[in-house]
C-alpha cells in the first residue's frame, strides 16, 4: 500500500460519506445509503472504464466496497462528530478529486487514447459519481449549477499534458496535475468563483 | 424450452407488467409504457452484462422483447383482471427475482469473477431494472427505502456459495439459492421487515 | 468531408442546441449547458456503442465536442435569433434524426447483429440522447408522452430492411430509410398524431 493507494481510499471514503449524508437527509434506509455512497465513490471511475471498454476497477479489488462500508459505519456511529469534521472531509474530498482525475487521465493515456479524450476521462472520473448520486436522489445534478468543480478537473488535465510536453517525470507530472485540481477547487470555493448562468427569456415548453 | 426458460420468461413478464402499470398510472402512451416495462425487465441483466463487458443477453434472443409486448397487450386487455391477479403477479415477480439472481451469479462465476463480485452481480441483475424504471418515471428508487428487496438477493448469493462450498450439485445449489431469495423476500413483505432508516438532524444543503 | 458528415454535424448541432436551450430555461451555468447539449447530441450513439461493446464514436473524433461548443457559442450570441430560427432548427433536428437512425442501423448491421437488433439500435441512436437529457434536468422523458418520435425511428428501420430485401443499393436504402424517419416525424408533428395513453383507475402504490 503506497501513498497513491492511501489517498485513493481517503478520497473514496470522503466521496462515500458525502453520498451517505445526502441519503440520510432523505431518510433512506441503511442499504439505500450504502448504495448512494458507493455510487458517489465509484460511479465516475465506472463510467470511465465502461467508455474505455475495460472491466470496472472495483470489480478487481474489493477494498472500495469495504471503504464504503466503513464510511457508512462512521456516519452511523459519529454522525454528529462527522458533521464537525466537515472541513476535514471537504479536504479529503478535494484531495481525492485531484487523485481521481490523475488516475483517470493516466488510465486513458495508457490505453492509447489522445490527449483530449484523456482530459475528458479525468473529468468524468472526478465528477460523474456525483451526477449519478444526484439523479438517484431525484435532484438536478449540483455539477450543472455549482462552482467550477468540473473545470477544476479540466484544468488538472491541461496541467498534466503541459508537464508531459515539458518532459517532466511521471511523478512530478501527477503531483502538479493533482495539485492544480485541488487548488482551483479550493480557490473556487473560497472566492465563490462561478461560471455565468445561461439566462433565457425563452421558455422552451 | 426447459424449466429455467419458463421461469425466466414468467419473471420477465411479471417485471414488465410492474413497470407498465407504473407507467400507466402516469398516463404514458403505449410506447412509453412498453419502454418502461422493457427497462424494468431487462435493465438489471443489461447493467450486469455491460459491467462484465459482454453483449447484453436480450440482443441475442428476441423473446424478451416479445414477452414485454405480451405484457403490454395483457395490461391493455385485462387491466381490471390483472389488478385482481396482483397476488399471482407478485409471486411471478418474486420467483423471477430468485431466478434472475441465480442467473446473474452463474454468468459472473462462469466469466471467472471472484465470489463477492458474483454476489454483487446477482443483486444487480435482480434489482437495477427497478431502479432505472424509477429514475425514468422521475421518482426516488423504491429500492432505497423499501423492504429488504436487495438484501434478499445478497442472501441468495451467500446461500449459493455456501452450497458450492459444501460441494452440492449445480442444480441443488441453484434451487436453494433461488429459494432463499424468494423466502427472504416473502418473509420481508409478510412481516414488514425493514432496515432502519438513517435519520439525520443535519440538513446538508 | 462528404454529405453524410455534413448532415451528421448539422444534426449534432441541432440536437445540442435543443439540449442547451432546455438547460438555459433552468438557469444552468455555461458548463452545465454544454454538458446537457453534449449528452443530447451524443447520448444515443454512446448508448448504442456501449451495447455493441465498441468504443464510443466521439472518442475517436473530436468534432462532436467542437460542434457542441459552437452550439453553445451560437446560443450565447444569438439567443433571440436562434429563437426565430426555431423552424430551421427543427428541420436540422429531424434531418439529423433520420441520419442518426441510419448510422445506428448500419453500424449494428456491420457488427453482425440480426435485423431486429439493428432496428432497435437505430431507434436508440436517435432517441436515447433526449431521454438522458430529460433525466439529467429531472423531468419525465418527453419521449414517453410525446408524438411518435421513437416510432418514426422504428419505421425508418423497417424501410431500411425492406429496401435491403428488395436488393436496392446501399445509398438508395440509406436515403429512403432516413427520408421515412423524417417524413413520419414531420407528419406526426403537423397532424398531431399521437399514440393513445394508457389510462388506469388503478393507483399502484
Amino acid at each position: 500500500m503506497n501513498v497513491t493507494d492511501i489517498i485513493d481510499h481517503l478520497g473514496t471514503f470522503a466521496f462515500a460519506v458525502s453520498g451517505i449524508r445526502m441519503a440520510s437527509a432523505r431518510n433512506f434506509d441503511w442499504f439505500g445509503a450504502y448504495v448512494i455512497g458507493l455510487v458517489t465513490a465509484i460511479g465516475g471511475g465506472t463510467t470511465r472504464d465502461i467508455l474505455l471498454n475495460v472491466t470496472p476497477f472495483w470489480m478487481q479489488e474489493p477494498s472500495y466496497l469495504l471503504v464504503t462500508g466503513l464510511a457508512l459505519l462512521a456516519t452511523l456511529l459519529f454522525n454528529e462528530k462527522i458533521y464537525r469534521l466537515q472541513k476535514t472531509l471537504f479536504l479529503f474530498d478535494t484531495i481525492g478529486l485531484g487523485l481521481f482525475v490523475v488516475v483517470g487521465i493516466e488510465k486513458s493515456f495508457g490505453a492509447g487514447f489522445p490527449v483530449w479524450v484523456c482530459i475528458l476521462m479525468g473529468t468524468i472520473t472526478g465528477s460523474v459519481g456525483g451526477v449519478i448520486r444526484d439523479v438517484l436522489i431525484n435532484e438536478i445534478p449540483l455539477l450543472f449549477r455549482r462552482d467550477i468543480y468540473a473545470l477544476a478537473c479540466v484544468a488538472g488535465g491541461l496541467v498534466f499534458f503541459g508537464c508531459q510536453y515539458l518532459a517532466l517525470s511521471t511523478a512530478v507530472t501527477s503531483i502538479l496535475a493533482a495539485l492544480s485540481v485541488i487548488l482551483v477547487r479550493l480557490a473556487a470555493v473560497k472566492y465563490h468563483i462561478q461560471l455565468p448562468t445561461l439566462k433565457s427569456d425563452i421558455s422552451n415548453k
